[in-house]
């Protein structure tokens, strides 16, 4: 007999039981819905892209963390986030397309990442972006926050936080404290404060050389308090002279006038002067979102605004706004602590479980079922009934419909509900209403 | 200023414009609600595995087509089609699953095949297969005809042709003439009738050493002609005594009997003695469907029955049964001929667009039209009126909203058809109805 290799998936690589993969598929689903109803546009690109292309802008931890490899004389990689494609696409098609270009695109990502629980190699990402022609209203950046209110509610949350801010505010405090050449640092800095909390921040931002002034000022002013319009007010009243910070100022304000306008409920919405979000292209507008009862989890929807999408492709200027749900991590992370909200358990609405051999009676049945719009299973081999039975409990499947001798001839065929175990005779029309009623 | 790097996408990786992705989507989802609608059950298994898991048992042009590749000391392949990983997952989760096992899977496979018009590296397939526990009933290979029937019907095709046969009738033929041995290469040669004619075949057969007498008794049997049921007839009636032949005959025998028992129309289905489908695995029934005026497609679904679905990883029997779509390709052709069916041209119900800046009440009637359910885009950049209505246009937005001074004190909103370009002056009830109507 031939030696046999062991059936193993790699770490880091999330593999579902088909009853978790019809919860994460009718996440995505919903995802995709509330993508569409505002108006996102569909994108599908390959993970597989020149490694020129994919790195043109990469470096550091991302391009360590890059699956690369050549085949044939060819320098490949797998894409590491959606967005550089989108990019290429953009420069790509740019004439073909129409602008502000609106697209959603859900797709699997890869980074090899170092291993660990709850950190996944391959993941999909489900991103919206919005990209301008030379220029984007600043009302695109408070059509984000709508978009991820209404996904997070069709996913079936109530209590989440959608937390903005703008970096321009954030620089032009730099440049005003002179530590403009430090900003990028500070901000990176600054956006670990929840988890290091304000001590440690504070002895970074020393280590990294910065002034005890300083240090004081960067504090204070990421511990302003308030609701959003004391917060507003509060950065008026800084008085700060500086052109980036007051542009960073009115587009936030803006950003939350519109969002009102949207109708977006105000607790749903905050400005957090702490989010800083530390990838480097962010140039306006940042989100990041939380769940108030677990904000452990980290954000589960992030993004922001930024002033050139394909600088590395073309000289067309294509400033854009965009979020991210990183969903294969926020379903593990959701699926931990029970609060996947998602309703549907099954595929089949119903099964249809033949008594005897005598089995073609029961393909007609599941026939006429499905061309009622009932997703019908059979089961169809040679089986006791109690194993017949075990299937439909295994699937969760929530009707049974079995036929035997005497249902065929009386055309009553039993319908049994699996929750309750009620059972009763019906004909076909009565039980299709049942059925299509639940 | 820096240089910048050309936008460009591998050959062999198909790249759509949002026009041809929202069509290529809706397919997709007919896929999947067809898949549904016979209890089939999702999976999602990574793209890449071990080189061992997926290379257990391939060889010949698949191994040489792999993208095959190492990150740090482990050796990887992206995975060539969604029948190994199905094996796999098999293998792996067999105990808590339950069977027969019914799974769907739609999903990208890498192949670095030759890069030539309408040939793919990467490509969706869109597989279904039924796993049994030791034991799997002829009548799942009835089923499979019927799901491909209701798929592309769903998919708007009418004049297509299922072609089953069963490979025990060809190996016993081949037994009974002595041939077993060259069973393997009779078939692959048999299978390119269609391509090359038959002259080319009995040639290739010649060249393979067959002898003139064998050479007469396989095209006789190959052009054996009539309806399904003079073909069962002209089978019993050559009269082979060889058990495998038999065998075969009663399996063609049940799977057409059933199928019509699932009330396929029989002018949809066939018997194709001459279909083998290259695939070593095959063991029984085989399936290939073809779109009558366009044969030469190809067939654009193919499958069959295999014995044992997992052998290079469990000694545990699992036959099974499955077709697959190569959805990629078949897109690429069906556009070719301009033979997509699907309905679907936007994303978006309606646009609302504002005619001056005071664009609150447009968010408000998007929020509004959202909130009913109607996919809404709104138009939010300054921009001349004809520009905004151009961006209708190009996205095929089927309504538009358009919102200025007047609309805005009487709440009578102007609705255009942009098909008809027919306007009329509505309350945003009247507007909702006649979209949701529509």
């Amino acid at each position: 007999m031939q030696e046999k290799i062991e059936a193993k998936t790699l770490p880091g690589f999330m593999e579902l039981s088909p009853q978790d993969q019809i919860k994460f598929n009718e996440m995505m689903e919903t995802i995709k819905r509330s993508y569409e109803r505002f108006g996102f546009l569909p994108l599908d690109t390959p993970v597989i892209e020149y490694s020129e292309v994919l790195l043109a802008k990469a470096g550091g931890e991302t391009e360590k963390q890059i699956y690369r490899f050549t085949k044939g004389e060819t320098d490949l990689s797998l894409r590491f986030d959606l967005t550089v494609p989108l990019a290429k696409y953009v420069a790509e098609y740019e004439g073909a397309l129409s602008f502000p270009f609106k697209r959603y695109q859900i797709g699997k990502v890869y980074r090899g990442e170092k291993a660990q629980k709850g950190r996944y190699r391959e993941f999909y990402q489900c991103d919206i972006d919005i990209i301008g022609d030379e220029n984007l209203s600043i009302i695109n950046d408070a059509q984000m926050p709508v978009v991820i209110y209404n996904t997070f509610k069709e996913l079936g949350f109530d209590d989440f936080t959608i937390c903005i801010n703008n970096r321009k505010i954030l620089n032009g405090l730099f440049n005003n404290l002179g530590l403009t050449e430090n900003a990028a640092d500070i901000l990176r800095i600054i956006d670990k404060i929840d988890k290091i909390g304000t001590e440690a921040v504070a002895l970074e931002l020393k280590n990294l050389g910065l002034k005890e002034n300083n240090i004081k000022k960067i504090m204070e002013f990421i511990s302003i308090k308030g609701n959003k319009d004391e917060k507003l007010e509060s950065l008026d009243k800084l008085d700060i002279v500086d052109e980036t910070f007051k542009t960073g100022l009115q587009e936030l304000r803006d950003t939350v006038k519109y969002i009102r306008a949207f109708g977006l409920p105000d607790n749903y919405f905050d400005i957090d002067l702490k989010i800083a979000r530390g990838l480097d292209y962010y140039t306006g507008t940042v989100y990041e979102t939380f769940l108030n009862e677990y904000k452990k989890l980290g954000s589960i929807c992030s993004g922001g605004r930024y002033d050139n999408l394909a600088e590395y492709y073309t000289d067309k200027k294509l400033p854009g706004v965009g979020i991210s749900i990183g969903l294969t991590r926020l379903f593990y992370q959701l699926n931990e602590i029970n609060q996947i909200k998602v309703k549907k358990e099954a595929i089949s609405d119903v099964v249809v479980i033949p008594m005897d051999e005598d089995i073609e009676e029961s393909l007609q049945v599941a026939t006429k079922l499905r061309s009622c719009g009932i997703n019908t299973d059979v089961y169809l081999e040679d089986a006791k009934i109690k194993k017949k039975m075990k299937y439909a409990d295994k699937w969760q499947i929530p009707y049974a419909i079995i036929i035997g001798e005497e249902e065929r001839q009386t055309k009553m065929y039993t319908l049994k509900n699996m929750k309750t175990g009620e059972q009763v005779r019906e004909t076909i029309e009565k039980i299709i209403k049942t059925i299509k009623d639940e």
